[in-house]
């Protein structure tokens, strides 16, 4: 008996739901949860299911692909651990939390390395057993840099997610490139709002009541990929911009972590600069 | 060209999906939304399809039944607007955020009437030409002042749901039964919290952060029906009682609402003394 | 007896509580309520009192601005119902919700007129016994509609605010600075984010997971005056843009009434385009 | 130069602030900030002043006394570290969110130790160099286990709080009073809700549409003390009494840390079973 998580995306045309639950069907699995979403204003068609049975995997594919329109894509997942990197700068809040989170087993995920640009977090994350890589940025181009912690991620096979937790370098187009579809951010601002250096400074000026922040896949551009997950606090005037930092990690390190897990559970799909989440 | 939206709830069993989706599929008929739940708990399977095409209405049930187990309930609803009573005693804010929005256009009823234990809301109703039917409990057995209410309500028509938008009577057993799986309450508390007379005294007292309301329909007991919507706010010490109760009203009006328009649109499955929304 | 809302603010210095607290002390004023902030960025002091007792207005403001700075501003106001004119388009969710509250004896206003560039929403302020001006902006130069508008305007005697409740022209600086620090408006969105025409589908396009609203004062620009309130609610991806802009009403209005209650209340301070709001 | 928090209650009369105001401008204090609160049911008056200036804090406390009626409290606190020590049992989320904040140095405190009826956690605590106390309750009555755990605590010096992060033992009435005051707890729902085993299981039965979670201060009962901090989430029937214990202890570790977080800077004032927090 296996489980599998089945991803797919099509071109929304009639009998989609039929033809994969027909496949199900005639394969003897289970259904243990599906979802659907139909995107009216771009006619695409969204479904996962989570299914068990005794199904070779490669032939559950195969079946799936014959009957459905070649628009389709197709995934069909074991949940299993994911493999991920962490990088960082110099803010633990982030890291710190994912770090509690996989001690305590709610992550389902090895974490690989955690690499920073500055050596200010390797005690924290060697109490966890966890490499560091500490690369400098100092005397180097940004290319340069880049090229470096590429070659570091990838002497790691498999990775799955590479997740920045407060890292606060901008990365180039390059990197984003290599990486496509699996780096996640945390931005420190409710998007698409106060894009920029010290947004926390910008809402103070503008006087806002409400801070937020957003986790977001990172496309060509650090704050403007899809939006996985936001959250805000309400605030006052009495807050500093210091004080609104501060609060605003605590959105911060929730709104990643929560980002971080429906990847993790494969439940996000990315289509037009957006998520579908189920 | 019809729409349908079509609502199954059936013992759990492989393959329910499979079989409606073919029926849809042979009927022709397009899906608009899709959605599924399955409570492991209880081994109850939830389906709610909205549908457009060319069929024939009780066709289309009799298809379904036919597949289906028989444990299976079945219902194909045309969307059009319901017929509803509200019941109301002197406070006019849940009252009036449903007569302001059916004046928007944004609820899918007719509102019938009015029916109060007292005439102090009359003159509002009457402004926006609503039947205000004000029957007095006064020197009457709580028996014989229902009586008089269920009358007037079978008066009318296909009623569909009764909403009580702060309806401060207790309701009898026989009345809940009358009208059962129809009547919808808001309740002047965060549930299971405080039950009981003046819910903002308790929680005054008890010091609560927080407070809140809760939708629910009303079976056997006014306070402990299936939960539809429920929403808090913040509060601090510098609260009194009575500004608990004014920021009270503002909770208690927008879930009201909230679950009114879940029941127009019929997203609501009930069991178990529960709610599954879609 | 009187009770008198006292406002103070101040660059600020050592003493400032001590002297003004002496004067109420000396004149025999019970504190109903106080609250204190100082803005170091800017160095600013703020305060307000609720007190009552047995004095003149007059005096009051006299010996407060005797013994205070000369930086400081010392307002001196009695709780009484404040003269309110509301402007709209089309819209009645905002409108609507206000009328509402105005009926229910929650806003300490008399709503002296409506003012809309359409007719639709007289027959629903007719109800009310409002006065409804209608002023169409069409054949009319901006500068011409305005100037009818002003003329509408002042008409009445002792405008304390000019609430716009969802009227969607733009504002001239001019008719801005007509009533300056009087006019309150509800932004259709989180600001600062998505300024413009149809915020909905902007947000909608970007995939945000959380949608707002603004109240704000109007200065020079209809969309960056100091924030009043603002307030958010979660929403996914099956939210068409329609669906969030109806989402977005119930935000709207909330938010709105809430601004306005503040400001009928006396509770808001301006400065540096930014609110203190006790 | 010196800073320090005044904290004052007192029956309410006149003239209170005043006085208080007036021996801070006599000894030559700048005023940080400043919050006052007058509880009108009880007659209660609250004040909390951040003051800095260069006098000695017996001479400020008997000037404050001196001048204060009899019924006074008053408190002169030097801002530093507070000693607390944390109480667990076997989940690590509240916990690790306290180490984490700790390493990044938000909390001012010194954790003296970790208190626990398991050794499970000891691998986690020790990687933060903070003594870890397993004290097993196996084959102890409770006054014997608690008497293991008063010893080891009275064995630190200068205790401030004891954090009860996730210790799921009843503690009797001896144990709390002999830290009175200084016990605080995180509670797994949302007070007044679902007292005892398994909210989470009780709120699924109940079928609610919120969880949340209550820091509060120990009294007598261990649920029953006085509220520091709530805070919701909103969940839907797709949720299992597990996902809903899981995204409950997000909430639980937020409230516990905010709460922990308001003590440690002394703005917390407890009356009547009930809280004044400026």
């Amino acid at each position: 008996m296996s489980q599998y998580r089945v991803l797919i995306d099509a071109n929304d045309e009639k009998g989609l739901v039929h033809k994969v639950s027909s496949i199900f069907y005639n394969y003897n699995l289970n259904i243990l949860s599906n979802s659907e979403f139909v995107d009216k204003e771009s006619n695409k068609f969204f479904m996962r299911s989570v299914v068990d049975g005794d199904v070779d995997k490669k032939e559950l594919i195969t079946a799936l692909e014959d009957i459905l329109p070649e628009t389709a894509s197709v995934k069909v997942i074991e949940p299993k651990k994911k493999n991920i990197i962490l990088m960082v700068t110099k803010e633990l809040h982030a890291l710190g939390d994912i770090l509690i989170r996989h001690e305590a087993g709610e992550l389902d995920a090895n974490i690989l390395a955690v690499i920073s640009n500055y050596d200010k977090l390797e005690s924290l994350v060697k109490k966890f057993d966890i490499p560091y890589l500490s690369i400098s940025h100092e005397n180097l181009e940004r290319a340069q840099h880049e090229s470096k912690i590429i070659e570091a991620i990838n002497n790691f096979e498999d990775v799955d997610y590479i997740v920045l937790a407060k890292y606060m370098r901008i990365l180039t187009p390059h990197f984003v490139e290599e990486f496509a579809g699996k780096i996640i951010n945390i931005h420190h601002s409710f998007l698409p709002a106060f894009i920029g250096a010290n947004p926390y400074k910008q809402a103070y000026d503008r006087g806002v009541k409400i801070i937020g922040a957003t986790a977001h896949f990172v496309n060509n551009n650090l704050d403007e990929g899809p939006i996985i997950a936001q959250d805000v606090k309400h605030i006052n005037h009495a807050y500093s911009w210091q004080d609104m930092q501060k609060l605003g990690r605590d959105v911060e390190k929730v709104v990643l972590s929560r980002a971080l897990k429906l990847a993790l559970e494969d439940r996000i799909f990315v289509y037009a600069n957006k998520t579908v989440i189920f």
